[in-house]
């Protein structure tokens, strides 16, 4: 399929289903910009969720987020239980224009659905010249290290910092070890993990698929990815007011409402009146780039955000592959949901 | 030694050498906290290179931090190579100040010396009320992910979050997966290196610290840990005007003056007119506490600050060893100084 294809089809389901144009195409865009980076589990095969979540009244397509300036620079929006990315982007955008007579802005979302990747939102903000860094909970599904219960979220940390070359730095990262959809995408395929991404209902690590879905996913890096795991499930959790470990949901099922919280934190370097800021990153990240391998690699050295920029760009020119049944679903809601909004 | 005593001779050491006597406690403070949380590297064993910096003009113990709001929320500050922990505690109290208007304040430091451990800053800012994020850069000792060659700091990471218990949340770690001077220490006691925190100058995997010591520390965690570290890097030089990669320098040696950087976030949860902000906190850090152990764990399942903090008290009251060369070379140079104060 092509992403202007994808697009339509998802703005057109999302309009049928009672979403303005605006919040369906911001939507559709990061659907879209998912499966452009080959992260199927954040793209299009999501629609069905989203469709029967706003069926069920779980999301209400046509809320109005409400934006709160509790301080200065702090902002609180309420979603009213909007579609995440529609939600997520009128709040970035506010807190962009604001930093640039703060210096830094904070936005604190509640009641808003899932926002789906941040580098998207990461890299809207470094086009507007302005640095950020985001955080979000998600479903309890990452043990404690030392533990063997899932208690705390996947929780991405992204930050995204403005390089003036056209290659900004963006880095988006779960801090568990493994996402829920690689599970069982392995499951599926009858593969075996890598080691050390998941333990048991005992808490010993195992590579099945199968045993990992009854534990939990572990942290990355031991303690100190489960330290920072954990340290934004608190930061984002009580700057919020959303909810901890167990009781985040609704992002993944059609059966709760959402209790997961999001983090924006935004930063105007031009208020530092520093001429060089953009070219000494660029400038480092390419020495980065350019330095000796490790022994054995195959590849030249990366930084962050680059090998998804490029995988986007191929796709974008060149089109992609979404499964067949996930394109059948989401055929089959498009054709209906025009019928229904016609007979309606 | 007990505490108290280690304190005062650090004070007299830095008073000798002209610092004023704010400055000298606040720099006093942080060596001694370091040793009660038993992490040597950053504690009194110090003095001597502090001592060295100030003697050559590197450190200006009587220096007066330059603040300058560029901003509503965002503080610049010119240490002026003074003492880093009395330009970083003066910064902090600034920040949590205006926090208090502004909900949210960014502190960018340049040309302050170490900061030492970021836990007490942190612990402080908790006492305040405040949430705190904290980030430093340091010398390039670790490798890009996928390379050999170090070109990134080990820059920690701070974050503190009040509880409203007596035990916050308070997680200070490096990026990098050993510290250097867990490596020097390691090569003079003759022993090895944990698997996967060093390569050697090849770029190869090694478990010796004298490879590892010709070749690079690896980044915690993989590529996540490197991506996290790089962003740090960023962040801080860029958003302090510091420093980046190789051309961090004067935090281990005595012959650079300081070009690393510290950046401080302050955030007032009272903005949020939350109640039960702190109780959530800490019932949701009991509940981790309390949940079952991993396979084969022989202790409970910590949270980040727990074991620090039960040392700390432990070290307090019973006093703790450091190495008899430490305490000598302390004690020459505080009878030396002391003489040379009288005599001058």
């Amino acid at each position: 399929v092509f992403a202007a294809d994808a697009r339509r089809w998802i703005v057109d389901v999302l309009a049928a289903l009672g979403a303005p144009s605006s919040a369906a195409g911001h939507q559709a865009d990061q659907l879209v910009e998912a499966d452009l980076r080959d992260r199927p589990s954040h793209g299009i095969q999501r629609l069905p969720v989203l469709a029967e979540r706003i069926r069920k009244g779980l999301i209400e397509p046509a809320a109005v987020p409400e934006l709160e300036w509790l301080a200065d620079a702090f902002l609180r929006v309420d979603g009213h239980f909007g579609l995440g990315p529609a939600v997520a982007v009128e709040s970035l955008d506010a807190l962009v224009a604001r930093s640039h007579d703060t210096g830094v802005a904070m936005g604190a979302i509640a009641n808003a659905g899932h926002l789906g990747m941040l580098a998207p939102y990461l890299e809207r903000a470094v086009q507007a010249g302005v640095v950020m860094m985001a955080m979000t909970t998600s479903e309890a599904l990452v043990h404690p290290h030392g533990g063997r219960v899932a208690l705390i979220g996947t929780n991405p940390i992204g930050i995204g910092v403005p390089t003036g070359d056209g290659t900004p730095f963006i880095l988006d990262m779960a801090t568990g070890a493994i996402s829920m959809g690689a599970v069982i995408a392995a499951a599926h395929r009858g593969e075996r993990l890598p080691e050390g991404v998941a333990v048991d209902a005992n808490g010993v690590p195992t590579t099945d698929p199968h045993a990992a879905r009854a534990g939990a996913i572990s942290p990355f890096g031991g303690a100190k990815g489960y330290g920072l795991g954990l340290g934004v499930e608190l930061l984002v959790g009580l700057l919020s007011g959303t909810a901890l470990g167990t009781e985040v949901r609704g992002t993944l099922d059609t059966e709760h409402p959402v209790t997961k919280g999001d983090l924006f934190v935004v930063v105007d370097p031009s208020v530092l009146r520093l001429e060089a800021v953009p070219g000494r990153a660029a400038r480092f990240l390419a020495e980065i780039g350019r330095s000796p391998t490790a022994a054995g690699a195959s590849t030249s050295v990366s930084t962050p955000g680059r090998r998804s920029r490029r995988t986007r760009a191929q796709r974008l020119a060149e089109g992609y592959d979404i499964p067949l049944a996930v394109v059948e679903q989401v055929r089959r809601m498009h054709d209906g949901l025009a019928r229904g909004a016609v007979s309606a």
